[in-house]
């Protein structure tokens, strides 16, 4: 039942009667089993709930519906029904664990329930070329956190070179509200915003297009069961409080941010657009690729007793490979395929994820299911591992070159970010997280 | 239809068949109409819309049910058949014009529809003793802005006392995003947070108990119809977008705010609760009452372009009485009434809600019907006139006496803060807000 717990459905030798999952590299092989929400392209039908598999998805209420899920009860089968995965997410970890269960036996190779079924098997598995996926969940609040250590230095350092870090970075995980309206799901394309930024000279700030926009490359998870107001969830229980995880874009506008800034933290800067992948991979999937927290370098304090739990230090860690790739408008027209920007891994963060909940709840404040909380950019202690474009070319002092000869300080219209994220190794299979995809977009024209 | 029009809907000399409307000093009289969402107390039964009319509330289900609202149309009919205000709200100003005007003729002294029909009128009007309010709205998102200069000058005076604004303030409303799960209703228990404060000394940071937790007097409003992802609502239209007014208490700790809010903002210290008064006062209830934008001092700088509307000028402020009062657990043991601590006006903010809506859509951030956005701490230009306790007695060094002997420099358990807020005078009717409730309960204690 456990998040922690590595049974028959991670095995590497489990294959599915889905051909495409079997695939060496593929990112939904049967020890996967990602959820998501999807309709047939065209289709004008409702949305709803599915898992990936190999190239397909299989549609879980179609699933539900044929009596597959019967054995796991009534709430199971009613949350498969539905078009969104809130309900599944407020079930908790055990009733996760039996659909994901229930799930790899259906897949498996050598069972015939849906596999020999080929009515049923046409209307529930879809290729993943004729559907649309849409937002997994309604997101009640989208929190943003701050917890890679390299990110927070290399920001800090740029704008105070001899302080960089801020006394409270080690003692808690910072973060801030984001607005949950804004997100979007992979693909949707991201208009650059107008705003007010800062004048070159002392006159007044101006209003026009973000002209430093930048993408920064991050962790989402997702909130399973929630907790009332004013019951602070403990760093003991916070795991069994997580659903899973996805990739996320959070789409920055540099100079909108700095003139807006303070006092009270980014605002428009973020607002304006949030990419996430349509795929959230759950935490039983990554169960394998657990391991034990960021090492905290000699002298820095270790967490306060409310931050601090045995299990979550010597497990609290994912080794999840990221990466970011860039295609511009020219290397579309020129047919030449994206290029990596950087790759980094989750592992260096300097908080875990239950460390976050843990201090997000310590006030009371209460999470629904369905809230998505971000990692904040994921850099790390190398160069090619820096998850934004503001550093890596250390705020435009060192712009990209591209493969076309075009370089890059920050992002220009026509650009499309691509976020990829993998668990492999370990003598698992890999673990895929599929794509985040977005395209910048002009501004809209200034009217007044 | 306009915002701005003044009607037969606001004749001072309009009275109700519902006597107490009429009283001299009522806060819901026939021409204030405002909504919310009630339960009958004890009837475990679901929330419908209603409004208010003198001591009494009015179902807007049973009236919909019986045919009384038909002349406006399906799509009103459906919207006051709702658990909540969000479906009325995105219908737009001409429809809750036409919403008004019906319910002012149904309440009106001389309409019998509703007063002769004895059966129908036992079950619709309730009186306010036996109901329960619910949130009025499902908030999407809400988001909180800093629009008092006085409120800015005076914080920024504690921390900065050479610079207390800084170089945006004038520029732009600023303003972040805040918690939506944590937004409760009038009446509801509030719970002092734990947190990670400072120490006193150097050494590292203690959790426990917030001790400087206090209230924020300000005023929330909702969104109306929204905006697509990427289409700015421009300042000329901002008006349009805004449903009503409600009473709101930013609750803040703000020894946790100190600690936790750079570089990112305030988080922990806002998010445990915000409280806001049950009734929604509508855009056209407040027309009468409608002045001209805050008159910035010689010297400051007009807005730019993007938010200035010689519309908005002329009309974008509010005449709107707020006050704050205290009743400590030892007055309601002696019996003795609150105390009110301040009394501020609406008048006195150096943005207007129009502005704070255009500002907040430049980017082309999506609001949606129901959204709550708060105006920012209301303070005036008088010591009397603050809205918060940390300005009132000014961190601490002039703590209030109250009238039991006891002092306060902060909130206390057991505290109970009471926010009204009222318009009148202009030759109209008074047009009351109710109150916003809230009474400070014990931390929870500290387990790890």
């Amino acid at each position: 039942m456990s998040y922690h717990e590595i049974n028959s459905t991670h095995s590497p030798d489990l294959r599915s009667w889905v051909d495409s999952a079997n695939a060496p590299g593929a990112d939904f092989p049967i020890q996967n089993l990602p959820f998501g929400v999807f309709s047939r392209k065209g289709a004008n039908e409702i949305p709803r709930i599915c898992i990936a598999i190999g190239d397909h998805v299989l549609d879980l209420a179609a699933c539900a519906h044929s009596g597959l899920l019967d054995s796991l009860g009534e709430a199971m089968v009613d949350a498969c029904e539905e078009m969104q995965l809130n309900r599944l997410m407020s079930l908790g970890a055990k009733s996760w664990s039996e659909l994901r269960s229930r799930l790899s036996v259906l897949l498996r190779e050598d069972n015939g329930e849906l596999r020999d079924d080929a009515g049923l098997r046409a209307h529930a598995l879809v290729s993943m070329t004729d559907v649309d996926m849409h937002m997994p969940a309604a997101i009640g609040d989208y929190t943003d956190f701050y917890a890679s250590i390299h990110h927070a230095t290399n920001v800090g350092s740029m704008f105070r070179p001899d302080n960089p870090l801020l006394p409270n970075y080690k003692y808690l995980p910072v973060g801030y509200h984001g607005r949950a309206s804004s997100v979007v799901v992979s693909g949707a394309p991201v208009r650059r915003p107008l705003g007010q930024v800062a004048a070159n000279d002392s006159g007044p700030p101006v209003f026009g297009p973000s002209r430093l926009l930048d993408y920064e490359l991050e962790v989402g998870f997702f909130i399973g069961p929630g907790n009332e107001l004013g019951e602070p969830i403990r760093i003991h229980a916070a795991a069994d409080h997580i659903f899973g995880l996805c990739l996320l874009n959070d789409w920055s506008a540099r100079d909108i941010q700095r003139w807006e800034y303070q006092p009270l933290g980014p605002f428009l800067a973020k607002s304006f657009a949030t990419s996430i992948s349509p795929w959230v991979v759950t935490m039983q999937a990554l169960a394998p690729f657990r391991i034990p927290a960021f090492a905290r370098p000699e002298g820095d304090p270790q967490p306060l007793a409310h931050l601090y739990s045995e299990t979550d230090q010597q497990r609290g860690g994912i080794d999840l490979q990221l990466e970011v790739w860039l295609s511009s408008e020219r290397m579309r027209a020129e047919a030449i395929s994206p290029q990596m920007l950087s790759r980094g891994n989750f592992r260096d963060m300097y908080w875990t994820l239950a460390q976050m909940v843990a201090h997000h709840t310590s006030n009371g404040c209460n999470l629904r299911p369905g809230d998505l909380l971000g990692s904040g950019t994921v850099s790390g202690a190398e160069n090619a591992s820096r998850g934004s474009l503001l550093e890596l070319a250390w705020r435009g002092s060192e712009p990209l070159a591209l493969i076309t000869g075009e370089t890059r300080s920050f992002l220009e219209d026509g650009d499309e970010v691509i976020l990829r994220g993998y668990c492999s190794g370990n003598a698992a299979r890999r673990i895929g997280f599929g794509e985040c995809r977005g395209i910048v977009k002009p501004a809209p024209a200034v009217r007044q």
